[in-house]
C-alpha cells in the first residue's frame, strides 16, 4: 500500500476544498452576511492542513486500484467533513449530524434535505450549498487530475473509482487532458444554462445555484418549493439541461472532436432518450386529466422525468399527488439513473442494457444451447470482466439496499417512505415519495437512520466498491502494516 | 424439438390430474355435496384427453433441457386450467379469472386467495384448493418421474425445471428413485403432521387440509382468519412442520441413508436457521409490547418467520398492524425464501448464499488483484456455471418484479400493496402487507393484473426461464418447423 501518495491527494483536496470556500465567502462579502467568516475560517484550516499534508511529495507515485478506491472514499468523506462545518459552526444547522447529512448530500449530487425551510438560510450557505452539486458533479478528483501534474502513476484507477459507469475510458492518451477536456465540457454546459436561465429573467443569484444543482444533476433549490415558481420557459430550460447532464460526456466529446454522428449511435443514448420519452408519454397521458391542459401535463410530465432519471431531483409540482403509475414509473426511474460517464446517478443506462442482453443470451442458451454468441454493445464484443462486474454491482446494490430499508424500517415509518428515501439517497436523487416526497424531508429520521442514509448516497455517488472497501479489514492491516514496517526500519 | 415425448408428457400429466380429481369428489360424497359432480366431469374430461394424447408412446424419448422447460410450463398451464374448471363450473368461483387465479395460486403453493368468505365454500372445493398445494409442492413432474417408466432419456431436464434451486442433483444415480425418495419423504412427513394435529384435537378434514398447505408450503386455509382461530399447541406444530418443508430434503435423504451429521452440516441448512432463529430474535422484541406475554409473543414471531421464510403464508395474527420493522424482516424474508430442493419458494437460501460469498470475493479481489479464490460451498469449489446462473436469475428475478410491480400499478393502488402482492405472488407466499395483507385478498385487482400475478406466480415457482422460454420466438419456431416438415415427409 502506497500511503504517501494517499496522504499527498488528500492534502491536495483540502486545497482545493480550501480555495472553492473562498466563493460563499465573496458571496457573502456582497450580501453583507456575517456567516462568510466561518466559511473563511474553514479555509484557512483547509489550506494550513493541505500544505502539511502536501509538503513532503510522495515517494513513489504508483498507485493501484486497492489505492485509488481507498482514496476516493476518503477524500470523499473528509471533503463532506469539512464542507460541513461553515453550516454547523454559523448555527444555520445546529445539529451536527443534519449539517453533514446536508453536505454529504451536496456533494453526492443527491439534493436530499434536512431543512424544513431552504429560504431562511443565508446566501452564502445557499451558494455554497448548491457550489458543492458542481463539485461532485463531475468529481474532485477528476478536477485534481486535470490540475495536478502526477507522473508515473497509473491514475486511471482514481478516476475509476470516481467515476460513474461499468467501464471508464479515457477520452485521449493522457488521463490528464482527459479530466481537462470534461470539466471543459462541463463548464462550458454550465455557463451556456446560466445564460439561458437569465435570459427567461431569472435573477442571477437563482441562475448560478440553479445552474449549479443541474450541472451536478443534485437538486438543491433556493426556494422551499423547489421549481414550482419559475415560469415555463426556465422549467424547460432546467429540463433540457438536466437532461443533457444525464447524457454520457463522451458522446459530446465525440460530437465536438470525432463524428456527431457517431455520438448520437451510441446504443446508450439512444435507450436513454428511448426512455425519457416513453416515460413521458405514459406520464402524460396518466396526468393528463388532473392537470390544466395538455401543454401543463406536458411540462410537469418532462420536467419530472428528466429530473428522476438524470437523478437531479428538482420539482416542477408535487408528483407525490400522481397517480400510482406515474409515481411507480419514477421510482423506476430512480433505479435506471443516467447515463455512464455523466454527472447522474443510479444504477445507470447501460448497466441496464448489459444486464438486459444477459437475460436474453441466457434464454437464447436455453434454446440453442451449442451456440454461445458474444453479448455486444455499439457494435463491440463486451469483454465477461465488464459483463460479470456489472452482475456482481447489481447484486450488492440490492443487497445495501435492502439492509438499509430494514435498518431504516426501525423509525416505524410506512414502507412507501422508507422504500423511497433509501432509493432517492443510494441513487443520488433527493426527494421520494410520501414522508419524503417533494414538499417534504429528511428531517424527521433517527441519527441512525440518517447515518444509514448518509452512507447509501456516498456509496451511490462512489459506485459501491470504493466506499465498502473502507469495510475490508485487510484494507486497513496493510496501512497499519505498512506504517510499522516504515517505523521499524528506522 | 422433440414434439412427440412433449404430447406424451402433457397427456400423462392430464391422466394423474384426472384421477387427482375423483378425491374432492369423494370428499363431496361424504359430505353430501352436489358440487362434486362437476369434479367428476372434468375428471373425466381430463382422462379421455389424456388417454388420446398417450395413445400413441412418444417416438424416441430423447429430452434436453429446452423440451423440459416447455413441458414443464405447459404442464402447469394445463394442469391449472383443468384445475380450475370445476370452481368455475359449479359456480363457487363464478369468474373464470378468478378460478384460474385460485387455481395457479394452489398449484404454484402460493395460497394468495381472490376470496374474501373461503368458509361458504363446500367441502370439496376447500379439499382441491388444499390439495392443489400438496400436488405442487413437490411437483407434478418428478411425481411422474416416480411412477411412469421412460427410459433412454436425460429426464433430468423435466426435474431440473421444475424443481427449485441453482443446481439440482440426482440422490441416487436413477432418476426414478430419486422421484421415489423425494415423494416417501414427503408423503411420511405430511402423515406425521396429519397425526400430530389430530393429537391437538382438530378436526380430521382441517387436519387434512392444513397439513396439505403446510406440506406443500402453500397457505390456502379453511378459515376466514387462517389460522388464528387454532390452539397454539397446533400453531406450534405448523409452526415446525412449515420451517421442516423449507429445509432442502437432501438434508433428510443424507440423514436418513448417509449421516445425520453430514446433514446437520450442510451450509444451506445452517443459514436457513440461523436466519429463522435471528428474525425471529428481532421480531419477538419488537412485538413484545403489543403482545398479551412473552410465550405469546414468541408464538406469533415463529409462527410467522416460519411461515414467510418457508414462502407458506399461513397467518396466526394480522402481522399488517405490527411496527414496520418486523413488518420489514418479513418483506425481506419474502425475497430470501426457503432452501434449494424444498418445497418452498422465493429466491431461495443458497442463491442468497453464492450471492454474497461473490459480493465477499469481488471486494477481495480489490485489495489482493491476483489471488484469486474459487467460491466453495459445503467445502467444494461451486462451479462457474452454477455462479453465472445465479447471478443471471437474480438478476431476471427483479426485472420481472419492476415490471410486474409497473403494470399493477395502473390499478392506483398504493406502493406498499403493489410492492408486496407482487413480492408475495411471485415468492409464491400469499399474503402481502396493506391491501393484500393477511386479513385481505386479491379479488380488488383488474383482470389485468390478476394475469401479470399469475405469471409471477407460475414464474416464480418454476424459476423463471421455464415460463419465459414460452415468450421466445424460437421456443415456438422449432416447434412448427418440426410440424410441417413431418407433414412434407408424408
Amino acid at each position: 500500500m502506497n500511503g504517501s501518495i494517499i496522504r499527498f491527494i488528500l492534502g491536495s483536496v483540502l486545497k482545493i476544498e480550501g480555495l472553492l470556500l473562498f466563493l460563499p465567502a465573496f458571496i457573502s462579502g456582497i450580501y453583507l452576511e456575517h456567516e462568510g467568516l466561518y466559511y473563511v475560517g474553514v479555509a484557512a484550516v483547509c489550506l494550513c492542513l493541505g500544505f502539511l499534508m502536501t509538503r513532503k511529495p510522495p515517494k513513489d507515485q504508483v498507485f493501484y486500484l486497492k489505492e485509488g478506491c481507498i482514496t476516493t472514499a476518503l477524500s470523499w468523506i473528509l471533503l463532506s467533513f469539512f464542507g460541513c462545518l461553515p453550516f454547523y459552526l454559523s448555527g444555520e444547522i445546529p445539529s451536527f449530524t443534519d449539517a453533514l447529512f446536508e453536505t454529504i448530500s451536496g456533494f453526492t449530487t443527491t439534493g436530499a434535505s434536512i431543512l424544513s425551510d431552504v429560504e431562511s438560510l443565508s446566501h452564502c450557505a445557499l451558494f455554497w450549498r448548491s457550489f458543492t452539486h458542481w463539485i461532485g458533479g463531475m468529481g474532485v478528483l477528476v478536477f485534481l487530475l486535470a490540475v495536478i501534474p502526477l507522473s508515473g502513476g497509473s491514475h486511471i484507477n482514481l478516476m475509476r473509482a470516481e467515476s460513474p459507469g461499468p467501464s471508464v475510458g479515457k477520452l485521449v492518451p493522457k488521463i490528464r487532458y482527459t479530466a481537462r477536456i470534461l470539466y471543459l465540457i462541463y463548464f462550458a454546459m454550465t455557463l451556456l444554462e446560466i445564460i439561458l436561465l437569465l435570459i427567461g429573467k431569472m435573477p442571477l443569484f437563482d441562475a448560478l445555484t440553479t445552474s449549479f444543482g443541474t450541472a451536478g444533476t443534485g437538486g438543491f433549490g433556493i426556494k422551499n418549493d423547489s421549481l414550482v415558481g419559475y415560469s415555463t420557459y426556465l422549467q424547460w430550460v432546467v429540463t433540457i439541461f438536466m437532461i443533457l447532464f444525464g447524457v454520457n460526456f463522451n458522446a459530446y466529446y465525440l460530437a465536438l472532436f470525432g463524428s456527431p454522428k457517431k455520438a448520437l449511435c451510441m446504443e446508450e443514448v439512444r435507450v436513454y432518450f428511448t426512455i425519457i420519452l416513453a416515460s413521458t408519454g405514459i406520464i402524460f397521458l396518466n396526468i393528463l386529466n388532473s392537470c390544466t391542459g395538455i401543454f401543463d401535463a406536458l411540462t410537469h410530465a418532462a420536467f419530472q422525468v428528466g429530473s428522476i432519471i438524470t437523478t437531479t431531483g428538482f420539482s416542477s409540482t408535487d408528483f407525490d399527488l400522481w397517480p400510482q403509475a406515474s409515481k411507480t414509473i419514477l421510482v423506476l426511474l430512480m433505479f435506471i439513473g443516467a447515463c455512464a460517464g455523466s454527472t447522474g446517478g443510479g444504477i445507470k443506462v447501460s448497466r441496464f442494457i448489459l444486464l438486459i442482453k444477459t437475460i436474453i443470451k441466457e434464454l437464447n442458451s436455453y434454446i440453442h444451447p451449442k451456440i454461445i454468441k458474444k453479448i455486444k454493445m455499439d457494435d463491440k464484443s463486451v469483454e465477461h470482466e465488464v459483463l460479470r462486474s456489472t452482475n456482481v454491482y447489481f447484486i450488492t446494490f440490492m443487497i445495501i439496499f435492502s439492509v438499509s430499508i430494514f435498518i431504516v424500517s426501525f423509525d416505524n415509518k410506512d414502507f412507501g417512505t422508507n422504500f423511497t428515501a433509501v432509493a432517492a439517497t443510494i441513487n443520488n436523487i433527493g426527494p421520494g415519495l410520501e414522508l419524503v416526497g417533494p414538499t417534504q424531508n429528511f428531517g424527521h429520521f433517527s441519527i441512525l437512520s440518517k447515518y444509514i442514509l448518509m452512507f447509501d448516497m456516498l456509496a451511490g455517488r462512489l459506485e459501491l466498491f470504493p466506499l465498502l472497501i473502507l469495510f475490508h479489514p485487510a484494507a486497513w492491516k496493510d496501512l497499519f502494516t505498512l506504517r510499522f514496517s516504515h517505523k521499524n526500519r528506522k
